[in-house]
């Protein structure tokens, strides 16, 4: 299966269960796939920052794209992440993950290292070339801690090196330039403007995104894929509604104790205790060093999943 | 070999020397390890941030670190790095590193998730449960975009799970408090307290560090053997002229066009010209994405090592 | 005139217009507020940050707010920023302003110290009790380096000692959760909710926000009043292109050389090029120490006005 | 009095005593001068940070230099912050401290606007062509947001705009750069490098600083003063063991809690309660809107005093 160009819609970015000892539970990720899917997605984006790539050894990241692309069957369109630090560690994934069976890489900036925008574009032109399949751009500064900048992404997009973007900077202004500036360039060539963000779904459709690739999706895709559907059909009263509940939905991600854990533990700690109180998966843990949820925090969790008639 | 405690002296973060295709070259790294020993350095670090080793795949890490080892054969200590985002993925490289021979890791607090103090004292814990040889922190906010904390620097080593802290974190205040603190809380147990400043050598064993491990030792390893001795031997009129000949020396890493490329391409690639200058290596090439230094810019490196009477 | 309640449409940052020697040109300033007044904009906010309130002395800032309040006489209400470091010198300002005329005063969080949520909620109530007239937060990261938290505003709305929130954070998702909570708390009493952004307003409004405050309605008032009224007659198809062309006009702000200038000196210089340009007011100069746009940057301003139909 | 070129030796930035309404309490401040006239120091650097400069009105800041400077009448030098946004504001307190006696002015870059080197130069040059008195920098990106950049304040030096350097960046290595260009260029012409460290003066001397500014030197002036005195006479020994005493001191900034309130109400609270304590000045408390210190806090401070031999 090829990507669609654009490719459009609801792709959440899956989560990855593990079980207690800190393997990947293939059986519970599975079930994930099977409800997410059965919400009617349209695509799956595994190995991104909410599947904790980051956490994951090279193993298990090829554990993660095998099964998940063995399950689906080519139903809808698996990305994967191909996330490290520089060209010749992410080339060394790109091929691992595309070996695995992967339709398209997500590949942010390099990071840790200082960089530049001229290093920046290198990076995605050595990249692409490297890549049997399509590559998008991952802007993610609160990782990365470089932004994408618009100018470089519509470069490589009209040079054909990138064939989207997902976009989690938080900054619906500069998203809305790449829009516009994929549009004019790209016209119908079908270059991908997806949104990470959970909470602006609507106003990223209204202004000319293709899809969105919101982490809150793996613990209500229904509600992700109801809202994408009200907003193509411009039922805007209602879109508005269902993105406020799911706003009110994400605020799940501050369960954590900001004295005693970071944000990536409080709102993955939230997903996975989430999805294990909806019955999906076994096992709510993150990976280490992470630290887990207290029961009280867990029950905040529930108090919200209640909240949004989820329980 | 086991780790000196403390380690003291001059410990040069190793270049690693690539050939036009971008694999490690292995004869020039031996001899710029020969030209590093022969200069009367005290260990060697490599897969650290000047080693490049954000930009090694695997398989180079290993291979440099089992040359390195296998070269020196026990003459002096060899550090590694154990570069990666967190804990599973370092303690894969902690594994890798070992089996190769290294006599000590160095590790950064965890990068591109978004971390917290309970949690990088959680991954330090981890790394060491699961390390053969002695953990070194490294504090990296350039890099990893946190600051390893003194209090928990402090806490790590009086529970013996961090040997020792390597500081490139610019802020000698904040160092000046870890070593107040570690010889307090270990007296003569051992931890050793090594700044990453290539300009501040005389400063911080003046006011108490155990040794340095600067990257322009790769270039002028000579002048800072000089340094420690006469810091050591009290000479502190002649170390303060000794380490200002070398911030000028320094000064090549600007040698790059800001305009065109990123810190670390203009940072590492003067290095690795100044040491392709002094017949040390073969190939002045930084890995992928860096932008190389143009013809003139290296003229500009030339300058330097004339200026500082090392060519 | 008292301030609605809420504060809705659109409330351009009056740029202030300067003489040749820096002194307030108060017959230029007029015109602007004329070419502002006769678009039908539905308030003017002086002395914000696009009104260069930053540079100007106190005798000028008071200047401005008289020339202004007693030029438009009660016909559309006058906003004034009451930019300073901290509560005893904010005080003083909100005093002057407010013997000047202005119905409201637009506050920020403490800048230049180092800061905490709970002295920003101080900072705001010891205003407040000192203000004869409504206060509303203006958060605006760039200039202050501290988030107005969500929370805080919220609870300052509950409690009365806020009127309303000018957000230039450039994070919709964060207003958005203000515009919720405002609504969900306030109901009908009226809190205002304002973006800074020239870009997203047919966003911000479609969320729920009660109106605009974007700089580059100084060049443009018909074209965002224009936007407003299509928003609020729900005509998005129109409101969207509407948008577009002012994000294209927005791309002035990039006229002038980032060698040679910050972004202050080349948005404001080229909102007053314009200006000037248009024939709106006598000279295009800004503040000291900002740099002057050169005649070949003027010119660019140019393009962008004749591109989007002002020339 | 003319200023010394250098200035040399101790200069505390002087703690500005207030009532418990908010005045300043001019008695103790002048306690406070004769505390450290008397101790010895060299200088008087009044309305700087440490003296609440960002929340002293316009008023308040003439009262403290015209109280000081009466008070010491021409014993010592007496250098006044003159501490604003932006040039035309910063020139307005420059004549209103010069007025009031100052003899020479500590400028910060630009804040609250985004700035850039070409701006900061021009700010320079403006405040000093517009200055009867030499004209120090000073550079605290704490607060300012922006580095001074060494190459621009040695330009400066070159050209006689600045008179000298308060750093404040905790960049030693920056510091030292800017020592060694100074000396080059300016040889005997007096261009003053001041460190504003309270925990590396003795380093900041061996490598050519001509004197301290340090916030602690309110609670323990003679400390401060035997330090300079011992690093002048090459006791290094002593002096180290000298600033150690003052290092465990200074840690009373962390009295207050981060939980409740920011590191200025933090520090500057520790500073003044231990003034309170020491029994030179009336009312420990800070400005509007700090947050004070609870007497448990206070307790804490008072343990520092102890262990220092203060109390």
């Amino acid at each position: 299966m090829t990507l669609p160009a654009p490719l459009t819609g609801v792709v959440p970015p899956v989560c990855t269960p593990l079980t207690p000892e800190g393997e990947v539970d293939v059986p519970s990720l599975l079930r994930l796939v099977d409800h997410l899917v059965g919400a009617g997605v349209h695509g799956l984006f595994v190995l991104g920052t909410t599947s904790e790539a980051a956490y994951l050894t090279d193993r298990q990241r090829t554990l993660v794209v095998e099964s998940v692309v063995g399950h689906v069957g080519g139903q809808l369109p698996v990305l994967a992440g191909a996330i490290d630090m520089t060209t010749p560690r992410v080339r060394e994934h790109v091929g691992a993950v595309t070996r695995a069976g992967a339709q398209a890489v997500v590949v942010t900036a390099p990071f840790y290292t200082r960089t530049h925008p001229e290093e920046i574009a290198r990076h995605y032109r050595l990249v692409a070339a490297a890549s049997p399949v399509p590559v998008l751009a991952y802007d993610l500064p609160s990782g990365v801690h470089t932004r994408l900048p618009a100018e470089v992404v519509l470069e490589l997009a009209a040079q054909g090196v990138l064939a989207g973007l997902k976009d989690s900077s938080g900054d619906l202004a500069g998203f809305r330039r790449v829009v516009a500036g994929a549009r004019e360039q790209c016209g119908s060539t079908g270059f991908s403007v997806l949104t990470g963000s959970e909470l602006l779904v609507d106003a990223a459709l209204a202004l000319g995104a293709d899809g969105a690739v919101p982490g809150l999706a793996n613990v209500d895709p229904h509600g992700y894929v109801r809202l994408d559907g009200l907003c193509r059909a411009g039922d805007l009263e209602r879109a508005r509604a269902e993105q406020e509940r799911l706003c009110a939905l994400y605020r799940m991600v501050d369960a954590g104790d900001p004295a005693r854990m970071g944000a990536s533990s409080s709102a993955l700690g939230a997903f996975k205790a989430a999805l294990h109180l909806r019955g999906v998966i076994d096992c709510p843990l993150t990976a280490e060093p992470q630290i887990p949820l207290t029961q009280e925090e867990v029950r905040r969790v529930g108090k919200f999943l209640a909240a949004a008639g989820l329980l």
